[in-house]
Order: structure tokens, then C-alpha cells, then sequence
């Protein structure tokens, strides 16, 4: 992390409605880092989590100047003596996630870079950034799309606005479906769609995404999925979905937004999962989801709240 | 998918004995397009599913003029007076996945990529193309085979006829068996042999195939071996084995011909696997399993027919 | 493996303090090859496993004239008469293992491959060997490490001595920890921390490694970590930790040393995993495992020793 000086009035205007107070005197008063527990210093913008019962005392005992706290934390006259800042959010880890981004993660540049292999009728926006060694095929990509190195997107995906695809990563293989005949040869079925993904989505390092048998496998706005998965022909993720990584969608899944399925799950070929869904780690999915459920298990099996 | 026009008589050729009969005037009648059931049109060549119970119905309505049927669909009056054409021949599925192979589904050029690293001792038949990015040790690979860009083939790994290898897999690592000393040092038992891959065979995106201790992994003719699977040391797969994805043999297994492995399996080390089995998603394969059984769940046990 | 003719008294003296005894006439007795049970000839450098009931009758009738034993196996008139020689040692498996890497294994050239994009600011020790299609970062490698082809390195990503990168493997990615906006959005938490790995690691193909969110991720001396594996954000494995392949450990996970985990496991974020622990295949852990102690199954439980 480069440490740069960020003025807590900048902070302030990013945030704009979001701050619901500010305490103490920021006039001149920056940071210019941020830190888990045992490294924060003065200069460190911290924040006080509002799961802990003790929040007043750990924000009294933080070295630091300038705190994102709820507004459960009070502004004592240990802390004005102190010359602190506390900067009021009702989720402070959220805004911390998001001034970091703002202030403290370089922006890679818009740059195809000149190892990267691009078939010359791929759609590439001027703003997106492709890394070395990269393979492109017919595909078309969306403003502020990043692809991190070695990837490799073959004909026919489309990639939306503002995406990130982490290293290694493989999108458009075909499916691997096959019929088998009398004497067990295998047939493999074609595959002659193509992969959607929308924007705002990020995908993992050393995935596969396969396209579609005759349509389209879809991934819908807002989705993350870590390295490692496997989303099958034909799967169609609605947006904003979660999966933590090392997961496999097997062809022809529908799952509704907002659902989180955690690491290393095997879902059935055509189920569907539901909105709002939560998929416990290492279940094995053999069956349709409803909404607002919580499976585990192998097989997996609804979660009864206690 | 570009559309090109396929005359019938073209498919009705490459059909040959495989057709049982065929209905209608197919004279100057073509197909351009394959499509999934909600886009069928008048030029698609469509096919009836013999699983359904309605298949006269079905193909009644087809908005296509061509059909793949069995004979259990007789030609009526009403697509007579339509002009449609059906091609009846015994699984319409599987006809419909060569035909598409034959007539839709572009063939990747012989070509070695001029970004591809190769070893000069390598043996590559010219009929090969190797992908943008990859990088081929000294390898045997024979005629037709595909090498999807960035793929790593490690020395000592030979490749047959026919084969395709998808992005980003790597084959011919060494396996990381070790033994520890008294006081918990790991040592890796290097590993010398090589990878036989044999004809026909498809390996999809980002596995990992590891090369034999002291003799080589086999990977006989025909197998299917969707993408990040891990294939350890000393594994020999014999004929028409399928694997959907992301599944892991140990090493030393050993998988009779014509067996199925679906997915996120993992199978323990030195197991023989028998012929015609399938082993259901999501399995942990302790023992040996019997020709002709299945076996699923963890730790898999025999699914009893009933 | 090329064929190189190794003198018995070259590996006497690699041995060192480790050889016990020496029965048998060795002068100007060579080795030129190791070999799986059935393919030993007479120059194969064999050994008998000291696991096996009549390790004597092994040995008599092995065809290769150098043989590894344990002092289990006495030079009887019948060796004598062949000419044989027996190398004692306590562990003939882990004393082949040594042999091999030492006298059979071609060490890779230190070379950052030209195909390699390497950021200027990386501090690469001279004796690195870094393979073709590489993508490194601004990184520190120490003296001797090998590097193979296609893998990625992002920034802030530190690699000790003598350690092994197999290909296609991605380090330092970001995590992908998210909150989730009152509307669904997911919001992820940017990752500044990095990757430190220490000497004499080994990591497989096509894994991912990831940064810490603010601090950094840890896989300290001796690991072996095989291939498709996930280790996320600011995991710590001490020394000697072993992973068998497709194995993910979530976030914040705490792996004491010299203990073994197996293949496909899926370990729940903020386990602290003890010393000389071992994990069977296929378990999901959701509890920390005291040190010494064997776990299994899903969810994974204690094995108690029978």
C-alpha cells in the first residue's frame, strides 16, 4: 500500500448524505492508511465494528485520530482533548470498504496490453484494461471492464460495464454434455451459444464459465463469484449473487438475486435456487430452493431456525 | 453462430445408413440455424425429444420446416400441406450433436500460434493448432488435435489423435507425494514418468493432470474430462470414461472403461474404479467400486435400484 | 528421464552419516535409471519397502544389482554371488527420494523466460528460474526458487528460497469479501495486504492464493500445497503444512505446523487447525481441531483411534 495523505474533508465529501454527524475539529487532519487491529496508528482511519458490546471503550483506546463509529459511539471529553475526529455512518465497515476503494486502491490504467493476443473483431471500450497475456476472441466489453492477466475469453462473451476478471481465469469454453452410444463411445453435444455477463461483476482467479448449448449462459448485474468455480452451459445468475469460491453450477441452474452460495457446493443440473437463498459450504444440492431459505448439507437440507 | 445454409441432401448424406426414412420433398430445402425451443424458426432444424409422451404434437407445432424424429412421429396431413421434411432415425439428440459438428461448428485451423512457446524437440503433427499463449515441452501430439490457448504441457506428456484440450489446463506436473522426516520435514518424491494421453479425448479449462512417479498416467481413447479436474499421479482412466467437472482422482486409480464420474467427486488414492459405473455428484469414493454399479454420497455407498 | 550412468560410490558419498552399511563389491558399479516394480532391470537403483513381510525375498529376487534396504535384509551367499550391493539405510523410500532429486532431476536454468512480463520493480534474486507466459508483479523472490510457465504473481506478493510455483497457479489475488447494501448490492471490501511465502514451499497448478485485507496472507517454510487449491485472505499455515490437492481454506484460517490436510476439503473461515493434525479427503471442517488429532466426514468429527 502506498501511503498518500487523505484531508478528512475529502472523506467527508465522498460521503456525502451518508455521514450522519461529524465530531471533533478536522480542520487539517488527514490519514494515510488503513490497518487491521494490532497495526493501527494515528494516522490510521479506524472503525469501531458495532457488533462489539464495548464500542465507547474501544474507540477511546483506538490510537487513532479519526474513527468511522455508529452513532452508539459518544464524543467524550477524552477525545476532544485528544483532538480526535469521529466521522458518523450507520455502517461503518461498509463506508470503510468503500472509501478505501475511493481513496487507497489504484485504478489499473486503460491499456490493452502489447503481450495480450485480441482477435481484431473483439469490442473493446477505449477505457477498459486488458493484462499481459491475455487471449481475446470475438467478444465485446463493456466502459471500465479490467481483465487481469492470462485470461482467456473465447468467441461469443460479452462482458458488461465496470467488471473485474481475475487472473487465469477461462470464460466461453463449450460445455462438456455428451450422449453416449450402444458401445459407450462418446458424443459430445456441441456448443453454439455464448456467455452474457453484465456489469458491476466480478469473477475470480482460474474459473470456467462454459457457454450455452443453443442460448446463452448468464451472469447478471452485481454478481461476485471467487476463483476456482465452475459455472456450467446454460446457467443463468440473477443479479447480485454471491459465491464465495471453489463452487460448481452444473448446466442449466437458475438462481434468483440476491442469494449467497458459499465455497465448494455442487448444485443438480436444473435446479433452481431461490431469491435471498443461503447455500451452507460443501453442500451438495440436489434439489429446488425457495426463497429466502437456508440449505446445508449432503445432501443439503433446509435450515430450521433455532 | 454464423449462419450458413445446409442443404437437407447434404445432411441426408452424411446421415447415411443412420437414416431411417425420411418424409416430405426436401428439393432445394435448407436449414441455417440450430436453436433451443423458445427460438425455433422456420429455418432451424429442429428435433423431437423421444422422452416426451406428445412427440406427434410437438412436432406438429415446430414452427421448423425440418425435423431429426423417430419413427414413433408419422407424417400427417397437415405437415404435408406445410412442406416440412422429417428425418426420422433412432435418437434424434445424438444425430443432431454430429450434424452440428459437421456443418456448424467451425474447425480451428492447423496452426501454432506465433505467441505459443514450443520446445524444439517437440513432435507435433502439422494437422495440430496450439492456441495463443501456450507453452509445449518436449511432447508428442498426433493429427487433429487442438491445444486451446494457454495451456502448459510439461515434458513426457504425449497426446493423440483428435484431441481437444481447453484453456488453461496444464498437464505433466509433477504429483506432490512426500514423506516426512522425524521432525515433520516434508520430502517430495520426485516424479519421472510422463502423461499418455490416447485419441479422442477431451480435458476442459484449468485442470491439472500430473504426471507418473516412476511410470506414466494414462488417459485412454475417448475419455471426456470436463474442466478443473485433478487427474494425480499414476491415474489410468481406460476408455470412454466421462468426468463433468471439477472432480479429483487421487493417484494410482484406476477407472474401468465406460464409466461416469459426475461432479466435485473425489475418489481415495489407489482405488480401482469398475467398468459402467456412474459415481453421483458430490461423492467421497473410499473403496473400490463394482462393474455396473452406482455408487453416491459420502463416503459413497452402492445406490440400491428401485 | 535421460539415461545417465550414476557411480554407486557418488551416492555413498551423497548419503553421508545416513548410510548405515554397505555389503557388496561396488567398485566401478553404476545405476542409470529408477523404475516402478515392473520395469526394474539390473542398472535400476531399487529399494525394498520395509513395510512389506519378506523384505529378504525381495530383495533376492529383485534383478537390479543396487539395491536400498533397511538392515532388515541381510546379504546372503546368493547376492554374493551376483554381485550385488546393498546400501542400508533407516528409510530407503525417503533415501530414494533424495537420490532422485539429486542425481536424476535436471535442475532448471536460472532464467526469467524473454516471454515473461516482469514489473521493473520486482527484486528477482539472479538464480531465479521464471518460466515462459509468466506475468510477475512488483515482487520479492529469493535465491533458487523455480517459477513455471503461465502463472501470475500480482503485487506485494513475497516468495522465499529454493521454492517451487508449478504453472497457471495465481498469487495475490484480492478476496472477495462482500457486504451486502439494504438492496442487495454487493459492496467488497478492497484487499491492501499481501502474500509472504517462505523457503522450501512448493504450490501446485492452477491454484489461487489471496492477499490479506490489511495485513498479509502467510504459508510459511516447507508447505507443499498441491494443485487446484484455494488458500483466501490472511490464512496462516505454519511450517510444514500439507495439502493434497483441490482443498479451500477460507478466510483467516490458522493452520498449525507439520500438520496434514487431504484432498477436496473445505475448512470454514477463522479455524484455527492444530499441530500434527490430519484432515481425511472430502471433510467439511466447521469447528477448530485440537493439535494431534484426526478429523473426517461432514460435518468433519473427531476419528477416535480404534
Amino acid at each position: 500500500m502506498n501511503k498518500k495523505e487523505i484531508k478528512v474533508q475529502d472523506i467527508k465529501a465522498f460521503l456525502g448524505e451518508d455521514l450522519i454527524g461529524v465530531f471533533g475539529d478536522d480542520t487539517n487532519v488527514f490519514v494515510d492508511n488503513v490497518a487491521d487491529v494490532e497495526h493501527v496508528n494515528e494516522t490510521t482511519l479506524d472503525w469501531i465494528n458495532p457488533r462489539r458490546l464495548n464500542q465507547q471503550e474501544i474507540a477511546e483506546n483506538s490510537p487513532a485520530r479519526v474513527l468511522l463509529v455508529t452513532s452508539k459511539v459518544s464524543y467524550s471529553e477524552a477525545m476532544e482533548k485528544l483532538g480526535k475526529v469521529l466521522l458518523v455512518v450507520k455502517n461503518p465497515r461498509l463506508k470503510l470498504a468503500k472509501i478505501i476503494a475511493e481513496f487507497f486502491v489504484e485504478k489499473p490504467k486503460a491499456l490493452i496490453h502489447p503481450s495480450a493476443i485480441v482477435d481484431e473483431n473483439a469490442e473493446i471500450d477505449p477505457s477498459v484494461a486488458i493484462g499481459a497475456g491475455c487471449v481475446i476472441g470475438k467478444v465485446k466489453i463493456g466502459k471500465g471492464t479490467v481483465i487481469n492477466p492470462n485470461v482467456v475469453l473465447y468467441d461469443d462473451v460479452t462482458i458488461g460495464n465496470n467488471c473485474l476478471i481475475q487472473a487465469g481465469t477461462v470464460i466461453g469454453t463449450d460445455g462438456l454434455g455428451c450422449s453416449r452410444e450402444a458401445d459407450g463411445t462418446l458424443v459430445k453435444f456441441p456448443h453454439l451459444g455464448g456467455v452474457v455477463i453484465g456489469n458491476n461483476v466480478e469473477i475470480g482467479a482460474n474459473c470456467q464459465i462454459a457457454k450455452g448449448v443453443l442460448s446463452d449462459t448468464l451472469i447478471d448485474d452485481g454478481c461476485k463469484i471467487n476463483g476456482l468455480c465452475f459455472i456450467a452451459h446454460n446457467c443463468h445468475l440473477e443479479k447480485n449473487v454471491w459465491i464465495t469460491g471453489d463452487t460448481m453450477l452444473c448446466g442449466s441452474i437458475h438462481v434468483k438475486p440476491n442469494t449467497t452460495i458459499y465455497s465448494n457446493v455442487i448444485i443438480r443440473e436444473q435446479s433452481t435456487i431461490g431469491e435471498r437463498v443461503t447455500i451452507g459450504m460443501g453442500s451438495v444440492v440436489t434439489k429446488n430452493v425457495p426463497d429466502g431459505e437456508t440449505w446445508v448439507g449432503v445432501p443439503a437440507r433446509k435450515l430450521e431456525k433455532q
